[in-house]
């Protein structure tokens, strides 16, 4: 039986005779009666397991070590006081693999740099189990949510020979023998296995585009890649991402989906995630419940990127980076906008310059219909836009951006077959369950991160 | 409103008007009256629309082209006779994109060679309408099933410096400048991103039996590669897989859940997707309804590999590959055992040399508790084993065939840190879409197919 099913019908089982299995997580002995704390990782809660001197095998059991898997056959019997509701009083313990007294994970407090060096063990502390726990129930919200409204999930291909954006540093996938190259001075990617230069996906957009001119609503939830040599607490070189694309949608039909679907999944891990959320809320980011019941009951606002720049620009405050119309916004002004805003904030109407070349431009000649959502404490959760859809101006807009239509004739051409208003966006899955989880390093919510310099397991 | 929506509900809406948008399928003209079948994609099922001299821009109307997108108003009229239960009398259309007529997609029959040359429009035929609704489907089915029962998804790492198996051709992963690299005459790993060689994962296992081992269960869903030169109807370079990992498990309930899972997807879709069915079954495999029907209400057989070849080779068949024990079985074979037995087989027990090094030895030191579903008209649908627990063992089967423990020394760490029974398995995702749609090209059940100098989108 699951720790987490007896936990919620242990009421039943009072006075009978169970069996369960785990990981040793915690033991006390003293001269007569020893405690385990055993987990098996379906809650974050452990069970306490009682035996004595009248138990079969005491001594034997007085020995057995941290971390090591037990199966045990135990009564259970409420608690008198203490913090748990039951415990399980042994009646025998069968050792499946032990563990010796070096295990690195003990029953005390690890720094999360020496946990990152250990990450194929972590997920073994309170603090990971929460956190990765969240993390799947998050993906279970994303999907349940986008299938209930009749979404098509859609599997965007990650080798591709297109570059989505025009910008962002690929990686490079080959079947050349690299040393062959380096001896015969020459790369011939006739012979690489695709016959052309091949890299890993940017995004999944601009294929889920084509999904969506056919199915009307489509979502994509996959790897994505960037080869950007940035080292820091909230870049990944292999993340997630969900990009939902919705055809007959425009920008304000694309605020009410993300709106909605961002309650929808933090409501979903607010009651399904109940034990891991305080615990989190007790150990890393006191507030976080208050912070994501707060949100689900707020009101967006939607503001243009020029009344954001006009109100950064009254604003009272000495600015590191001075808000200039035209321009991106940094940090501090995402933070001012949604403190001032107290809540979560959708900026639109973006400077042409400063955004891709697929959003539909604006009849002003200036901006473009992107919108990004800033959450307070989360800054950018979402970045979308409605698409071009108009072929001319597509095409117009990426000569003048340096890009070749030809090498995205298929993407072009869905301008000519039955082109319509369309919109998408693109929220990083990773920058999600930092937000949920109050976790502030993003390799701390991924199981094994990728960044410059570290590709362990 | 959209066209699924409109299916479900028109009775209510019977005599007054409703907005739609969407794509025209077909479009025929008489002098007096007009017919246009509308598709959004959200149900595989067009809308008729009729119009007429008296309705508004009636000359306009009759010159819409198939393919373009339109949006329309239009009274709700129950339908006397013909195929539809409605249709709806025009009385506005508005065009949002036009459509030229040498558009690709005709309302005719084209060849599946023909589409996959056109790929990304070819989600708008009813046979991939119809495709990639049951793809979607059946994804959602697998999140829904692990998510209530308590399985934690985990995201297996895409880019790696481990090999799962030993074998399997990978894709490397590089941003070093193969220009440089010729011209140089030196591959410097140094200088790469992860300051080593980097490739593509072939399997999420052995990462994912690290979380089993914190979480009890869990499961991966994600892309997977293989850079093999097969240019088949059934293999492809990537792919999507579902590699579940419980502990505390053995060969028993291991299959036990494979059987669970796969009747519960199957009954998901007969569920959800009876539109698409009814058309594949129609269009595509004759009997497909009665074959998925006739799976979720079977018994899956049990046999060990020793006693198939038993059966084999006492079956009065001329075999082209003649079946012998210790060692592998043909498609033939497959065939044999599935109509033999009525049903899906489970095989277990094979012999060690032809498995991979990390399934659990039997104690006759000949097989390991490997095992394969076959299933009719599929072949092998999944591959799982109980995994080695013992150290010892795994460390020695591990050299005896060419692997060094020390590189996957946190692999081999999971039998020394309280290691215990446990079980997985792998089913490659396509293959579970050919066989849900009766499609038969691998490359027909992917939105964009990679194989071997086949790189497009």
């Amino acid at each position: 039986m699951e720790i987490k099913e007896l936990y919620k019908e242990y009421k039943k089982f009072v006075g009978k005779s169970v069996e369960t299995a785990g990981w040793i997580r915690n033991h006390r002995v003293s001269s007569n009666v020893g405690f385990i704390d055993l987990s098996d990782g379906t809650t974050i809660k452990n069970v306490q397991l009682v035996y004595g001197k009248e138990t079969e095998d005491f001594e034997k059991i007085t020995h057995l070590h941290i971390g090591s898997a037990i199966r045990v056959t135990g009564k259970v019997v409420e608690s008198t006081g203490g913090k748990q509701d039951f415990e399980l009083e042994v009646e025998k313990i069968v050792l499946e693999g032990d563990c010796p007294e070096d295990y690195p994970i003990q029953p005390k407090r690890h720094t999360r740099e020496f946990l990152r060096s250990e990450a194929y063990l972590r997920p073994r502390t309170n603090l990971f189990n929460a956190v990765f726990r969240i993390r799947s129930l998050a993906a279970g919200a994303i999907h349940a949510y986008f299938q209930s409204k009749g979404y098509i999930y859609m599997h965007s291909p990650i080798i591709t020979a297109s570059d989505c954006e025009g910008a962002g540093e690929m990686f490079q996938v080959t079947t050349l023998d690299l040393d062959r190259v380096a001896k015969e001075g020459k790369v011939d990617y006739s012979k690489d296995f695709f016959g052309k230069k091949a890299s890993l996906t940017v995004s999944g957009q601009l294929e889920g585009e084509t999904f969506a001119m056919a199915f009307s609503k489509i979502y994509t939830f996959g790897p994505t890649f960037r080869a950007e040599n940035s080292n820091t607490t909230s870049h990944l070189s292999e993340f997630w991402m969900i990009e939902p694309e919705i055809a007959f949608c425009d920008l304000n039909g694309l605020m009410d989906i993300e709106e909605d679907m961002l309650k929808y999944i933090i409501n979903y891990v607010l009651n399904n995630g109940k034990d891991e959320l305080e615990f989190l809320d007790s150990f890393v980011e006191k507030g976080l419940i208050d912070k994501l019941t707060k949100l689900v009951n707020s009101q967006f606002t939607r503001i243009t990127h020029h009344d954001v720049i006009k109100l950064l620009k009254e604003a009272d405050v000495e600015w590191q980076f001075k808000p200039e119309y035209g321009e991106d916004i940094a940090r501090e002004h995402e933070k001012y906008i949604t403190e001032y805003f107290d809540g979560p904030v959708f900026i639109t109407d973006w400077p042409k310059d400063i955004k891709a070349f697929y959003m539909k431009q604006n009849d002003d000649g200036e901006t473009v219909r992107a919108v990004d959502l800033e959450v307070p404490m989360a800054g950018e959760l979402m970045g979308g836009s409605q698409r071009e859809d108009d072929y001319d101006k597509l095409v117009t807009r990426m000569k003048e951006m340096g890009l070749n239509p030809e090498d995205m004739e298929w993407y072009v051409n869905l301008r000519k077959y039955g082109s319509c208003t369309h919109a998408g966006f693109g929220m990083g899955f990773e920058r999600l369950v930092m937000y949920l989880t109050g976790v502030e390093n993003i390799r701390d919510v991924i199981p094994y991160f990728r960044a410059p310099n570290n590709c362990e397991y």
